[in-house]
């Protein structure tokens, strides 16, 4: 039994059409119109396979094909939600290529002792709303509900969570984690360049690493660029500047550190005034929790140091705290062993992203395979995959979730 | 003769609500209708004292008081807008001082051998459309106009100069540089620090430092903060960043020399994206244009090697190159003088921003006249200048456009 490629691909593109960017990409932000679209086609696709259509409070879809026992399912997911300038596969991918693997199962008429269920997870990007991975953490932690229905849209508006659901019509009814699963699997690109660079098929994912976010406010003086002395400036700017430099130097010592700025504001933002005040948010991760601890212990340190020299106010929350998570040892090795038995060529490794796997991990027995991404290149218009690794990803896939489903 | 302290402050005062924000401070955008109402209100008060009112095609105001002779005329001017976290002082004060100046010349019937026009110029600030100091460049540079019509507006939309002149009733009729102007006086509040910590009243501004604006737009490649390894990071907001700490090192090591970055935007400005750009513009100062010029070439050279080094595509462009511009002598002299009679202490200095009487600087005989500002505090809601202060700059102006004007 094998993915039908053409089909598969044909898929993406199809669901690629929403949201499309011009010079390629796309951008399908959680919630808005385009997202509404692209879960409708994926609904009734779902609904073609024969599968049951569920949605729950989050708005998390649940496409399920009954098995012959009722015992919880093993579960294939990913999302369709994209940031602004997304590529075609991150997220998308895992969803159709798990779509793909039931198409498989319904053409062969393979009948599987567990329910298999596709999942297309709300919000996993975080580019609308925060936190990111937001459909997966209510499933894993149901309690958490009602206060993420009131986080707001972080672009215009003061939409929450509970009205853009209700808005395109994705508030349903099913509690959050209410749906019994033991397995899930979640197939993704790469992001980075490692498969790549290292000419390996598949990535068996045994772990994700910590991600902390920390937003600063830093609170200066707006001042007259061209008669405030220096000495008398408390310029915030110069601040959350020299707070980027020095992230990148802690990311340099310490080992497997990343850290990045991707979020910083100046305000007023005119040309000669030094800025009032400057709004940032730091991503720090590393997959050893000691070391991320220490590495945002550092950053606290220069910001509290530096900000007292200059005058500067700063406000700090706290937006991010994640963790490194390990997966199960017994799914990563079925994914191991099926990429053997398809005689790919395949590889443990850390994940760097965060992905609605990690979520899932909590309460089922988790595990990721991830595919080369062409120059590690992601979160991007020119985010790629070579059609034979997608191919190559989902049938893995189609073998794992047999073996974990009881079909073989 | 003296001004009247409480008419003057009272006008000032009026003024102000135009605009208003709350905490104190104002917002009057150039050609928004806040700036309209506040156009409105002078063309009235102009009207009051009997003057003459002319709009020129750039929407510059001229109020004239005829004198005696045909000879050019003794321009008193500022400006009436701000920029969004304004001050009460920064233009309000100069325009209104010499509306008190020319409402004392009326009460005491005084006949001046020359006309005096009393002026407002169109976005002196530069916050809502570049350059700054527009009214009074072209003015002084008549063959200007067209080019600045076209500018457009830096917020939202794509409304030009001429069509918001139009749009606010400010689109005049009279050819910019028509109107014969042989002297220049602008009184302002210093916006820096000097005049208080040296407990002088009057500032006689014999040069105004000269003002290198310059845009650069950073060019690199977005990619997933979580995933992307350092080494083939192209991070233009951590170029930023550097650059900003690099134009502060820079400005410390040049005597004379300020630097700032008040504008830096990020895009697509996502938390675990690196940026894929990132737009910023320096402002360069010194009151020597060499070592302005050398602090220039610097900062290029530094921002050349960086983007090199990190593989970032650098546009540049010179959004403003102004030398250093000396007053006339005589008005500096004749400032000085008036101080000494009025009893006020008085100093020689440069101004550090840039202002009207600049540009009126290449067209007639000017000179600024300068009083103290609480804490050198400007560009901020909390710029204060004390009523006295206010009063004797005032004086210090009326005795100036009396000597000039030839009444004393």
């Amino acid at each position: 039994m094998q993915v039908n490629p053409d089909r598969l691909l044909n898929r993406i593109s199809r669901m690629n059409a929403i949201g499309a960017l011009p010079g390629g990409g796309v951008c399908r932000l959680s919630l808005t119109d385009e997202d509404k679209a692209a879960r409708d086609l994926l609904a009734a696709w779902m609904r073609e396979e024969g599968l049951e259509v569920k949605i729950d409070e989050l708005g998390n879809m649940y496409g399920i094909r009954q098995g012959r026992s009722s015992l919880p399912a093993v579960a294939i997911g990913s999302h369709l939600d994209t940031v602004t300038t997304g590529g075609k596969y991150d997220g998308t991918y895992g969803v159709l290529a798990g779509l793909e693997v039931i198409n498989v199962l319904n053409e062969n008429k393979v009948q599987t002792d567990r329910p298999v269920a596709l999942i297309n997870f709300t919000n996993e990007e975080g580019a609308r709303f925060a936190p990111d991975m937001m459909g997966s953490l209510v499933v894993s932690k149901p309690h958490l509900r009602d206060e993420i229905w009131e986080a707001k849209a972080l672009d215009s508006g003061q939409a929450t969570i509970r009205q853009e659901l209700k808005r395109i019509g994705y508030l349903g009814e099913v509690a959050c984690g209410s749906i019994p699963i033991d397995y899930y699997l979640e197939l993704h690109i790469e992001q980075g360049p490692i498969l790549e660079h290292e000419r390996i098929n598949i990535g068996c994912v045994e772990k994700v690493q910590g991600i902390y976010w920390t937003e600063y406010e830093l609170h200066g003086r707006a001042a007259h660029a061209g008669t405030t002395p220096l000495a008398v400036r408390k310029d915030p700017g110069l601040l959350a500047s020299s707070v980027n430099v020095f992230i990148r130097q802690l990311a340099e010592q310490v080992p497997g550190q990343l850290g990045t700025i991707g979020l910083m504001e100046f305000t007023p933002n005119v040309i000669n005034v030094v800025p009032d005040r400057v709004r940032m948010i730091t991503d720090l991760r590393n997959p050893d929790h000691d070391k991320l601890h220490q590495a945002q212990r550092q950053l606290d340190e220069f910001i509290l140091v530096e900000s007292e020299k200059s005058g500067i106010k700063v406000e700090r929350t706290e937006r991010v705290r994640l963790a490194p998570v390990d997966f199960s040892k017994e799914v990563v090795e079925v994914v191991a062993t099926a990429g053997g038995q398809l005689k790919l060529s395949t590889r443990h490794m850390v994940s760097g992203a965060g992905h609605d796997a990690q979520m899932m991990a909590a309460v089922s027995k988790a595990a990721m395979i991830f595919v080369p991404s062409v120059g590690g290149i992601s979160h991007n218009i020119n985010e790629h995959t070579e059609p034979a690794d997608l191919v190559n990803g989902a049938n893995v896939l189609l073998q794992a979730a047999l073996r974990l489903a009881g079909a073989v």
